[in-house]
């Protein structure tokens, strides 16, 4: 049974399993446990959407504690394994390896670092500069992180930004390979393509070193049945939660706004006792029965 | 122009306006963005829907400075003034006292605090028990509130649960009244029937003696016109921004899980790019050119 | 060894060995070293003065997440156990509950919950209600402790605070032996009289059932012989890093502030490299050695 | 009288004074208000002290909002001015001028921003390398915090800290005049020599262009008379309330863990009476006399 294991070791377990993996994208408690319930496996802490989420932008205007908390309150409210989007690692390997012990602490399975500048850059912003990190640098980043987990199955995801950057094939197969031989339990091989052409030709030569992992925001008209074909390990739904959760309040204002009413609202949305059940108001219920005096 | 009011006095003014206002809910700086967006004079920081959001319970499981923080976020993110559903103040008017200050220094315009007690109980959860707090208490919890904020403007509404207590009109109005003479802004008076009954009831008695807000999330067919001819102040949507994001996010969940793909998604959600914008990322390309070394 | 173990677990066999232990106050990351560096075994997080250092009152001014990460940074910088002063459990069963889990993932060896209400009063402050919980509600909060806690030997001690509310020994009594038979680990029984008359009439009927402690604040002349004849298992010094602190800072402040100048003050304060020692600043530059490209 | 002005104004008067002032240490919101009490003028936030005191190192291991947190709490206990030591700015010239908007939310009068790179190494460690920040990136990021500051008094301190990384009086001086050009309010000119002579030497040619501003922490033997005479505005004592605390806390807990006993040290200590004061409590008596019902 899975629910014995450690939230690591599934997320271990996932990424080297031979099957395509998905995680979906979260980016509060609210929305983790949506995920969880949906039936996925793994939940992707984004960046972007936590950032989004909290009214500021992608480039580490919130702080690392900030978003530590957002990944705590997702961890406390689900038991499938979260791998959450660690940007650069907030600073320089002081900062990223205790980072890793923080996540931890609180129950994060895996951190996923990419090797840019701090603070970040949003990789799909368009005319920006993209300066990656000394390949160095970032490699020895990779391997505090790994010598300075206490959980061996915690898992630490190096992302390549080399073809973001507009640099080509090579450059993002020596940087994948000097992450891995530092101890990256996968590589995120990232793409603002509108097609699969980055990722096709990196796993061409890649040859099945360790797992890989896409985000295919930008080329999402591939069928996922070719990412299959070409032996990724993991497909992250990166922000999609988030996107769909903006156009639905957009349109409620909209509506509310404009009908000054909530007559044809009600039917659209949750019910109030559908938050209630989310919330797991039936286990706070059941607790009070058993821990408050019986007036 | 309302740019160079302080968020309190516009908060002051909305609700002491003889026109009927709304404050759309929101739980997130995102979200308030999006309230501000679609042109409401003000906000609704919900209680259940800011600890639903977290992925906790609307029983205080959050600390006050936790909600403070997204409470914070929310104001950066908008120019509009907050109410913020402060509970019952989170202890007692020490905590409530200090939680004002808080508020004034993080840019809330208001608070609303209700005539329970520490932790609290979500008024609309069936079955459960809804203490009321001793009525001089509290009392003397909205003047310690009222004595304590510097900004003279800064708003403190008190809540009524008289009758989602299960008491009738005359302790309404007895807790209203001692609650104004206490120094109160306004009056929330709470129903949780699904018709106006309780409302039209303590309006006729009320006699206008200062601001009613009201809350009709069960009573959600009354048409507004009808609030209106009552005299109500203000009407609070109180938590359809969150109640739209959890089907959204449940409905986007369940399709991408079952078709393995974004191809049908894209077109319902919000683009990357709308996200950009809603994080003002103009802004900060701006400022980068006027900030950053030219290479 | 003992550094197998986890926190907890010499935390419960320091409390439930027949040698008299001793804890030792600490409020903050650097503090928590010296104790440790000193020799004694466990370190007591003083909520008086936790909240002193931070500038408030003893009276839930800051917050149980505030409090929560000065803990996080205590246990981070020591390596023995730290049983945290947690004053009533910050509010009923279910605070104090998932308090239990939000220390347990902070390193937290176990907590100390006192019988008193929400928000609670400093036991030693004179003029003051002292109210004690009903005592059905207190027992149940404890069983909620244990029942929620997954380290089995994380330690969750009851304070009894019937002497310094008024009470008598007959009060003391039961509830120590309803708290025990709820689960507690320790019963710490609290007296603010200057002779040890009421530990002593506690000892005489209690019968070692379970282990108990004290805090001899205002009894400091009695000798700790004593306290081994009366069985006691664990004496906290409970505010004396504190006091020590404030007195050499305010000493350091008036010599600076008279004598304009630091000549006189450099011999009597620890040097800034033995600063950088407390900071382990040795690890990190080992590290630097390691992890930064070399130039 | 001055408790009407705001702090920013008290600080930017404090530092345009042809008065020599004085800025004492603290590091948590009791150390802050010892200061106020000895009678200083205003405070210095100390990075190092911050650090730690939490327990953790002075290399931006703490999170800027962790900082922050202490930075209001020290606000919060004083009603002198407060000048935070802000490192770099915890990262590039957004980070830094979002910093500014949350100091001035907090009540905090000023921020020192050093040159150099994020994550920051402290200036007193020998045997590291101190790498200065481009001196376009830095005057922009000064240039910034002043355009984002909202009240005109806000006070941003530009220190070099090409004394410390082995530059000479040339790259200090065409430092320090950009930064002042693009609106710094003072100038911090750092040195790590055990006599004044860098001092001496850019005061000799800096030309009074603007305030100046010291931290004799090595060269505590000159005379403070010396100070006057080479015409600084204010001398920073940086770090002596934590190294007074520190050896305060050693020798309590050495004399502790072998005595066994509290006897000889209750009356070294500040009473508990005086923590009490120092907390305020007479507030909190009145207020309860107020706003507490009458049993
Ligand atoms: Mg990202
Ligand atoms: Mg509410
Ligand atoms: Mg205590
Ligand atoms: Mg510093």
């Amino acid at each position: 049974s899975t629910s014995s294991k450690r939230k690591t070791t599934l997320l271990k377990q996932l990424l080297s399993s031979p099957q395509l993996a998905f995680l979906m994208e979260a980016h509060s408690g609210l929305s983790a446990r949506i995920v969880e319930e949906a039936g996925f496996h793994g939940i992707w802490g984004s960046g972007l959407s936590i950032s989004a989420q909290l009214g500021v932008r992608d480039s580490n205007e919130a702080s690392w504690t900030q978003v530590l908390e957002v990944a705590e309150f997702m961890a406390d409210a689900t038991h499938i394994p979260i791998l959450l989007d660690a940007d650069t690692g907030f600073g320089n390997f002081n900062n990223a390896r205790r980072l890793v012990r923080k996540l931890e602490d609180r129950g994060i399975a895996g951190c996923c670092i990419e090797d840019k500048c701090f603070p970040k850059t949003n990789s799909l912003l368009d005319g920006r500069q993209q300066p990656l990190a000394d390949i160095q640098e970032f490699t020895l980043k990779i391997k505090a992180c790994k010598d300075h987990q206490r959980d061996p199955d915690f898992c630490v995801v190096a992302r390549v930004e080399a073809f973001i950057a507009g640099w080509g094939l090579q450059e993002a197969l020596t940087r994948a390979e000097a992450y891995r031989n530092a101890g990256a339990d996968a590589i995120l091989i990232h793409s603002k393509k509108s097609d699969p052409s980055d990722i096709e030709a990196f796993m061409s030569q890649w040859g099945n070193k360790c797992p890989v992992m896409i985000v295919p925001t930008k080329y999402f008209k591939t069928p996922t049945e070719h990412f299959k074909e070409l032996g990724i390990s993991t497909v992250i739904w990166a922000n999609h939660n988030l996107r769909a959760s903006v156009s639905a309040m957009q349109n409620t204002c909209h509506q509310i706004m404009s009908e000054q009413s909530l007559v044809n609202i009600e039917s659209k949305v949750a019910s109030i006792t559908e938050i209630f059940r989310l919330q797991q108001d039936h286990e706070l219920r059941a607790a009070e029965n058993l821990y408050l005096p019986k007036k």
